[in-house]
């Protein structure tokens, strides 16, 4: 509830930050004058980052004068993270410098419904082998963050559902915990997602973002300004069980038509099995081309609740951006056209100049790097905390 | 952007206010306890209160010690708001106090479309003639802030679209400002009465809060702890315009199935005309309560929309409490039994142990005393800004 100095501090150091990475290279008057804070104020927060070796000066010629200015930037090589993104049958890997850049990313495979213990015991030895080959000296790693789909409680570490990889009450966070010996984070993986998206875009003016996700399941996420809105459970954005039709087909909830059985794949899969015997959005997609209706009646339906979960969530929220993203997006572009061009046409008038509806530019690098960076800020955040210094 | 100091003092003032709201009478040490600030702090900011003469000092015996303590409690005199709800045919006034407490309240007919100029000039004969008959000393009134359904920015004072009032970019605060002689604030009703419901629920540890509104509109505002979350347009909360069937009937905005084709009232009433000569809710609820089938589907559609609703909202925002309001919650118990029975059935199974459905207690008083209320809380965070004192 009490918003207290140390609030400040991390507010004003995350911000002084945020500005370094925008401009690459920036002067101390004019960090201050972007910031609106005294120079007294920078000069304290810069020497504290210099101090912990996140940011570096460099001495360069400004331009036409002739004359040297210091500038300031983001130490690459001073904190690297490691991003995780577990999926119904893959698990991605990627470890990051303090830019963003990806030193190595890596993807597994694994088994539908595999146990807990066991993906953590290959997720370590994953991550041992990758730091060992890629030479990265452990005591610059800030931690592991995991992300993945379903219902995940960020502060106890549990899971308290997730349908795609089978798993129901599992304390993930403990389970990791024990095997890693890095500190660790889990969350949703389009919160993470939508943590990466907010902070690589150019214009960072943004008021609010929505990231929506079509892919083996649909869901969404809200950034306001550079936090993610989580709601009680931090649950907010499972529109999955939103009702779209309630004369629509049974749901795994149990109740009738949420979106999910109108658009998620596995859905999609179900239906279609009733005319072919298909396995997966890929060969909906083929069936289509080739002229088959079923195919082609199940993605126009996708597509019609595509953009009808666009307008709604930018009448919910009422966002400046939407980015979309997911299976359904990334790898099938006639799909991703026809959603883009169906919400711009759904959505409501009052809104439209107001709201630009994106692709995600990070394709399937956005969880682990979204996983990647909230480490590093957690891990900055707590330092300032515990130095109380800035 | 920045978090400075003025913005702390401001959230640590409103805190301190809050809670002396709160628990009454509440002496300064445990101020300093729940508040989880220093003595010191408390005291600068007691005193800055004191001296504003908006809390007061009583001295009382402690229960059983037969010690005197000092006690702190808000000052109900100290401040009085006047707030307005426009609505298609009525205009509401209110005055309440420093507590919240009404000290008039009154409602008067409006033509239907009025235009804002005429509509302002009436409301201002009725404050001018409410401020008289009661007495009250007119530099105790903070401002005016009227609230409205529909599309407000409140920054710029600009009603961009009402449809219940029959408005389109209206300066509306600009032509308030000419005639009334207190400063003024403009706002969407919802997003008022959100922040009334907010103040006066006793458990104020709720983290956020969605109000939905059904009556001859359909509209939502979410609360995230004390703060309103408006959007980039602050038209956050629009879910009449969401589309919950796209074959179903064509909404004023062009879409086919919005939500307010299934559950406003205008709606309902244009669907009964096909069969009866009705114009109001209440003739299609007697004509349900008489048997007549055509009434009774049309009811048992927006019974299910609102329940379809509320998850909706639950799913999208997740927050704690969902508090439901507008003229069919209010004024058919009815129909607000059976919403809150169907919501409770329909909202999704992991969120319903933690989100409580409620109907609101402020009844047709909420959007008045929202709005008062705001008008109050601008002027005391700009007092402290001010005065830079606290």
């Amino acid at each position: 509830m009490k918003k207290n100095q140390s609030f400040i501090k991390k507010e004003n150091q995350n911000l002084i930050l945020e500005l370094i990475q925008n401009y690459d290279l920036i002067t101390r008057p004019k960090l201050a004058r972007l910031a609106d804070m005294s120079p007294t104020t920078v000069s304290r927060i810069v020497s504290f980052l210099i101090e912990e070796g996140l940011i570096k000066e460099t001495n360069q010629y400004t331009t036409g004068v002739g004359r040297k200015a210091t500038y300031l930037a983001l130490n690459p090589d001073s904190l690297m993270s490691i991003g995780v993104e577990l999926d119904e049958r893959h698990v991605r890997y990627g470890i990051f410098d303090f830019l963003g850049k990806a030193i190595v990313t890596e993807e597994t495979g694994k088994e539908l419904g595999e146990a807990p213990e066991s993906l953590v015991m290959k997720l370590n030895e994953v991550i041992t082998r990758l730091i060992q080959e890629n030479q990265i000296d452990k005591n610059k790693i800030t931690g592991v963050c995991v992300g993945l789909p379903g219902l995940v409680n960020h502060k106890d570490g549990n899971v308290i559902k997730s349908a795609q990889l089978v798993w129901e009450n599992v304390p993930l966070l403990r389970i990791l915990e024990e095997q890693l010996e890095f500190p660790v984070l889990i969350d949703n993986e389009l919160n993470l997602r939508a943590y990466a998206e907010r902070l690589f875009i150019k214009n960072k003016t943004s008021h609010s973002m929505v990231v929506i996700g079509f892919g083996s399941g649909v869901g969404s996420a809200l950034m306001i300004g550079d936090q993610i809105y989580r709601g009680k459970l931090n649950s907010a954005g499972e529109i999955g069980h939103t009702i779209v039709d309630p004369n629509g087909i049974l749901c795994t909830c149990g109740n009738f038509g949420c979106l999910q059985t109108c658009i998620a794949e596995s859905f999609l899969v179900q239906e279609a099995s009733k005319k072919s015997n298909v396995q997966s959005l890929h060969e909906i997609s083929s069936a289509a081309e080739k002229g088959h209706k079923w195919a082609m009646n199940i993605l126009n339906r996708a597509i019609t609740y595509a953009a009808i979960t666009v307008n709604s969530c930018v009448c919910m929220n009422n966002p400046d951006r939407v980015i979309l993203t997911g299976k359904m997006i990334e790898q099938f572009p006639h799909i991703r056209d026809r959603i883009l061009q169906e919400s711009r046409n759904k959505i409501w008038a009052p809104l439209s100049d107001s709201t630009s509806i994106e692709i995600s530019q990070l394709g399937e690098q956005g969880v682990v790097l979204g996983a990647s960076m909230y480490s590093q800020r957690e891990y900055i955040n707590h330092l300032s905390i515990e130095k109380e210094l800035v």
